[in-house]
């Protein structure tokens, strides 16, 4: 392709709303253009690289055994009220109310998966089978980010994948998870599978495939000992030796203290420091209330200073839900009195590793000091129940965890029965006649993202260094003073069209600008391999091959650029 | 691919909403499944046809020039809203009320390609240019028909094209035009060019390419004479020989009628014969009033028993502003006061052929006979202003016009300033240094609508019959009987793995069913070479080769089979 022909013409500065470089850069290049707020154009650099991005992840998905489809975006909202989502999910959803029904734009197609092919899916001897589109989503983000990183509108290859037992079940997560591996490391990003929670989609086992970025948004615990990686949201804390701390010395008095203006750890800590009692925050006990999927009340208690994470499956009381509960004073809930109301109560590991805390006094504007654990309250369970932090113990192997601030590039996850369960749709006759559920695995990659995160992982002070197979192109022809050089023009020519004989993706800079410009404009854009061609060399018959990623630069004759340009791109003569 | 691992299950019958036999056929052939009405989603062998007709749009738009783009589908309400079109469009626009925003669900992209590339086209050295997406779309049609012919959500191939003035305008939409006539060859879809109505797009020249078809909801006017061929909307019909009718016999008086109850011609009609003037409804004179382009008021007049056809640029005035024009007696407005309140009359060609109507009295409950043309009424402009109808006179050579029942599978559009002139961003740098607005031409093929012409086109009874260009697989090796002969299994998976090996897209149906059940099947599929392997060729070290389109068979040495089948897809050895 010819530059001058291309429509792109390169920015000296990328919009101010631009924070990432990759951002920035692909902006600048002209990959892409700004819609609205997490809405973007692919110009056609751009659309090159989605589609290359799009192709490695059709042809591993499609080695995997996985079948191409094309699921809609418009999803009638029954679908959604049948599977629970329309609530579930109403936060991130967008919705159209159009004379011919009302739909929701799919952010994830559970749903529509099941209606696309159980009717071909309908027999044990039908099973199993993955399918998998690359599909434009939709979500009402609250903040886009980025650029390509979180937007409204985003290109997601999602598969599903549909067996008779949880065996097989297995077995098709595994054969998507290893595709997913080889597709990563196709496009050269840096990533690790990490355990996973399952949030809005549901299910069991999950992981998430993280790209460690410094522009990441998430975070994910590593232990350098024994491997163990988690997202935050699923990484457990273990315990460190118990009775480290106050266990052992002499037990204190239950005391209650009048805190009627201090709910909450922050303030409590203050009230009842000024009550004459020092207390800080991490000596507090956190009561939460949960519903679990039982729909029994259950006391999470974690220690004041740490962030709780609500185990899935359950889910907080809402405020208007307390009034059933006249012994729950909230913002002074302790966990003294959830025995005689038959609260079962889970603690996180940590508590073990303190004898007695303050926490709320169970009367509204009380607290107490000295709670007691196994005297003034009984815990059911233990478990993880705080969100970790950097130095927090593994979970297997008790060293320090470090947190690694990433993107999530991929997420697949175990569904088991969770849909089929609900949508009765999602059934096929078993060898007796019966009818039984599908297990259901779901398995998604964020294909626009892929190009953010490769941008930001493969950039320079000077641009975009595109690794090759996802690159636009794979080398462009730079003829330095083709405005002043008849000679450069046509060298110039005669390598680009030799390059196009030969189907190597060649650009060629024709525009004829001056030689500052072009290299810039050039390094910007990030072909991998650039092909210079100047008055100095060509007075010795030779032209430059500069490598972009190290910026080293090889002269050559020019019948050997062919050759060079073929060993370069890993291809045989 | 093998079938016992295709996502697909025949059905035996269509649901009963599919009344086409192509949309019963691609629903029975597991091509496409219904998620609700007007929305589709494509099985693994219905996403194969997509790609092969996207990737015959893709060449052909690649090779004249264009360059693929890819625009979002949320747009944000405001760009509509300064086009215009968030009222012109209301009746088809998805709307989407977010958080973040309100948006439209793009039906078509004109606003949004002028913000995603005027700032790469901002320059006069930067024209001309031609873009395209293959892309989502979303319309609130009121009637969805015959599967995918006419849906809610449908993929089309978009162009836009800016130039820097006419002439390039011109060249662009040839290039666009004739690229177009090679999509549709390539693919074997009968079809014809036929001048257009621009309707909602805006613009001047235009074309609508049609594809004749019993299922059609579209009508062009050919005339077989001299090549003249136009929608019904565009389509113009000329006049017959002047003075046949009623001219040259005596002039009737001008009589008044109390008609109070008869509004309209059919009943003004039988009223004005109760009173003892027998009136047929071609003796009447239909009035309607418009607006043009100036805000002028202009009055239409067609015959009684004709359809009226509102030239482009005009509209007819709506209710309420009646009241304007104390003169204009709705439902009973003739022409005999045009002048005297200045309202500039235009009339059909066909008008020429009476020499007296009756029409509206101008008075409320009044209507007229023997509105003589010429001395009751005079006409300003004589054209062309009823939908044409079979056995009208050609509007070139006068012959007779027939209408033909066609799907519109493209439409191509001379914008010239339509955009430009409104939206403020559509703008170019010209070598003076001076702003300047886009020529423009847009262009778009409703690619998963072709699915349907194609299948409609394409047809038999017991199935569907692909042209080798779209067809989901190439060919189709079937042993008959292999659960009861390994002989027959074993021939038969040899003739597929060489057929693969030789880059042949090859099914086989290795799923042992009946061979009834299987031909049936395969016939049902409709790819076009079906290599059968039965018992009894098979005595003879020979197997079938069958043409589907004709229904042929060629027996033949098994060994025959690869050289046959590159010489049935045109390919060299």
């Amino acid at each position: 392709m010819q530059m001058s022909q291309l429509v792109l013409k390169t920015l000296r500065e990328a919009p101010s709303e631009a924070k990432a470089r990759s951002h920035q850069y692909l902006l600048r290049a002209g990959y892409i253009r700004r819609l609205s707020s997490g809405i973007y154009s692919y110009l056609p650099l751009g659309l090159r690289v989605l589609a290359k991005v799009s192709n490695i992840v059709r042809e591993e998905l499609d080695s995997c055994g996985s079948q191409e489809i094309l699921l809609p975006a418009l999803h009638p909202v029954e679908i959604w009220e049948r599977s629970g989502r329309i609530k579930k999910m109403a936060d991130v959803l967008m919705k159209v109310e159009a004379k011919s029904g009302d739909f929701v734009l799919g952010p994830t197609h559970e749903e529509a998966v099941i209606e696309a092919v159980y009717q071909d899916l309908s027999s044990y001897s039908d099973l199993p089978a993955t399918v998998y589109q690359i599909q434009t989503k939709f979500r009402d983000e609250p903040r886009s980010r980025y650029g390509l990183m979180r937007t409204r509108e985003f290109i997601m290859a999602d598969a599903y994948s549909f067996d008779s037992d949880q065996e097989g079940m297995r077995s098709s997560y595994s054969k998507v998870y290893d595709a997913y591996n080889k597709i990563f490391a196709k496009m050269e990003i840096p990533f690790e599978p990490v355990e996973a929670d399952s949030g809005a989609i549901g299910g069991d086992v999950n992981h998430e495939f993280m790209s460690p970025a410094e522009i990441g948004e998430d975070y994910y615990a590593k232990c350098s000992s024994c491997g163990y990686r988690a997202n935050i949201e699923a990484a457990t804390r273990g315990s460190k030796d118990a009775d480290a701390q106050g266990v052992g010395s002499e037990l204190p008095e239950l005391l209650y203290h009048y805190t009627p203006e201090a709910p909450g750890v922050e303030k409590a800590v203050e009230a009842i420091s000024d009550l004459g009692v020092p207390t800080k925050a991490h000596e507090m006990l956190k009561c939460l209330v949960a519903i679990d999927g039982d729909q029994r009340l259950v006391m999470l208690l974690v220690p004041g200073d740490r962030e709780a994470r609500v185990p899935s499956g359950m889910r907080l009381l809402e405020d208007p839900e307390f009034e059933r509960y006249p012994y729950l004073h909230k913002g002074f809930i302790g966990p003294m009195n959830a025995k005689e109301n038959s609260i079962y109560v889970v603690a996180d590991l940590s508590v073990k590793e303190r004898s007695h805390f303050a926490t709320g006094g169970n009367k509204a504007g009380y607290h107490v000091t000295g709670a007691v654990l196994g005297r003034d309250f009984q815990v059911d369970e233990y478990r993880s129940l705080v969100v970790v932090r950097d130095g927090d113990p593994c979970p297997r192997c008790g060293s320090a965890l470090t947190l690694i601030r990433s993107v999530e590039i991929g997420h697949t996850f175990q569904l088991g029965l969770y849909y089929s369960s609900i949508l009765e749709n999602a059934r096929f006759t078993g060898p007796d006649g019966q009818q039984y559920p599908y297990y259901m695995g779901c398995y998604g990659i964020g294909v626009t993202r892929l190009i953010a995160v490769i941008a930001e992982h493969f950039l320079d002070d000077r641009g975009l260094i595109w690794p090759v197979s996802v690159s636009p192109y794979q080398v462009v022809v730079v003829p330095l003073g083709a405005a002043r050089s008849k000679e450069i023009e046509e060298v110039a020519e005669t390598i680009y069209s030799g390059l196009l004989k030969d189907n190597v993706e060649a650009l060629i800079d024709d525009r004829k600008l001056s030689p500052g410009v072009s290299l810039a404009d050039c390094d910007l854009i990030g072909v991998p391999y650039q092909v210079v061609v100047g008055s100095k060399s060509l007075k010795e018959g030779q032209v430059e091959i500069k490598v972009r990623r190290d910026g080293t630069t090889t002269k050559m004759p020019i019948e050997e650029v062919p050759t060079r340009i073929r060993e370069l791109l890993g291809r045989s003569l």
